[in-house]
């Protein structure tokens, strides 16, 4: 595949795509926390809950449909996600008068389907799987004329997503690394080409759970790989690595690191209970790959990264389900 | 009692604490909750979550300690609190090089008792009981000659607390009125003082447990009373209002409002769930009044009260305990 997002794609996102400038966040005691006897690091947490919608998706889904013509305009949008692409996208169609079609599994809380009808979307759910979502996807494509708007396998979106990593640069001075979870893969790759062309000697990480770990096969085995089985407490990061972000990602992230289950919530519980932020799972990985993750320790260390850049990517969680997570993994 | 606080102790204040400048976030669907077709608002909300140790009261116990000549700084400081005040007061005190000893019930969950030590207090349990609190703080005094530092009855801790109003208005332009948490009054007083000097103009409203509401029988009566008992999920607010707060109470604060448990419970979840920010219940009497109480809603229509400042005053809460009260008042 040939796709090629620029810094300047990028850019033009920022211009045109009218979202929150949300704040960075540091913390006394978590510097501490990460930080080792020879090895000081300080911590900026980039808080994209705060963002539109409650996370990041709200950049990538505004910029695609930003940069429809106006007769893809009139005909609507799809996309099949049952999480955060899916509130964003419908918010960002309804502030252009935009028609938006969600397609979600059948098994997808009632919270969750609200919160697309609440943006003016309209849900058609399908039989929870993979090839059902795209079959039904494709069946609303046909019969409307509506143009796909994939989470994270689209260049539009992915360059939306690197306007998180334009902000965080430009409100923190001398960052020696960027932290920045990975699902499919859109925030990582946009947030890697924008941090690079800024400072060609930022360190750009991706954290992933391990127990979907397929950007980390992917990334040290040089091939685009699966998971067969998706689960973990990431609900967000549970999509395979898209084909843009695979053929981007040799060029601009510099790293791969996994962390457990366990791992994630345990710096999930931190983020709430000393930052005060309400985060997602997903949200976690970054910061447990840095208090938990040996071998990202070792790597920092040899860097002399001594700054390093969090994305936080998004706040809507289930408070209860939450709640028991930190007491079952105490 | 001629205790008088002028909006000069705040400014100085001000110039003399190292606290966090919070943040003030806004929220579309809140200020669509909150208003009604007749009565449109706009909320700003002071996020003292953020603030040093977790509250405000980093801003008050810095103050007095930072008023303390260097004899009485020699000699050290005591205090007896449960919650915020006591890590507050212990931080403040470390950061001078001061002593601190903190008088807690020996009811105390080892959680406080720890986060005080933490920031370096001397922790002395006692019976749970206020008689037993005070006499056992006075013996303190009399052993080490250490100075009493009150959370609340304190001209220096009140003109502390003010910096928040003061911060606040330079924050947010043309606010119509401010809502302020009450329990022994130091916030109210110091943030009514500041807010009033700054615009004679602006309200300046209470916003009180129902089960706790010595403030408004006091304001309304034009008589200092106490409660016989003293519960409330806000336990942030359980304290009396002092005598210092009571002699000010009719100079600057416009009116008291209360609320119910189940009210302010409800108001924190829609903080968490929409705001994402994890606040303890204390923090959401505020935000409670604006949503649900009828009177106080009449009130800003006749006075044409648009924009409102709310202080969400800390974020020191057991995540678990916290989710059990939400599922509770559901």
């Amino acid at each position: 595949m040939t796709i090629q997002i620029t810094f300047n794609n990028i850019l033009q996102a920022a211009d045109s795509i009218k979202v929150h400038r949300t704040p960075v966040h540091t913390n006394a005691t978590l510097n501490e926390l990460a930080s080792k006897p020879d090895a000081q690091v300080e911590l900026f947490f980039k808080c994209e809950m705060f963002q539109k919608t409650g996370s990041f998706k709200y950049r990538g889904a505004s910029n695609a449909i930003a940069l429809l013509s106006d007769e893809e305009a009139e005909r609507g949008v799809v996309t099949h996600s049952s999480g955060n692409h899916a509130q964003a996208l419908a918010l960002a169609a309804k502030n252009r008068g935009v028609k938006a079609y969600v397609v979600m599994p059948n098994t997808t809380p009632v919270i969750k389907k609200s919160a697309a009808k609440g943006y003016g979307a309209t849900v058609i759910e399908c039989e929870p799987n993979q090839a059902n979502r795209e079959k039904t996807a494709y069946d609303v494509m046909q019969e409307t004329g509506a143009t796909f708007i994939s989470s994270h396998n689209n260049p539009n979106v992915i360059a939306g997503q690197g306007t998180i990593a334009l902000e965080l640069l430009s409100q923190v001075e001398g960052l020696d690394a960027i932290i920045v979870p990975v699902g499919g893969g859109g925030m990582l790759t946009g947030c890697s080409i924008a941090a690079k062309a800024l400072n060609p000697n930022i360190k750009v990480y991706a954290a992933e759970p391990e127990a979907v770990n397929d950007c980390y096969r992917s990334f040290k085995n040089k091939k685009l790989v699966t998971n067969d089985v998706a689960k973990s407490v990431a609900e967000g990061l549970l999509t395979n690595l898209g084909e843009i972000a695979y053929s981007e990602i040799h060029n601009n992230v510099d790293d791969v690191f996994t962390v457990s289950e366990k791992e994630i919530i345990n710096a999930m519980e931190i983020i709430w209970g000393r930052m005060k932020l309400c985060t997602e799972a997903s949200s976690a990985v970054g910061l447990a790959v840095i208090l938990y993750n040996k071998q990202f320790q070792e790597v920092i260390k040899r860097d002399g990264v001594k700054r390093i850049g969090i994305v936080l990517s998004g706040g809507n969680v289930d408070i209860v389900n939450a709640t028991h997570l930190f007491q079952k993994f105490k």
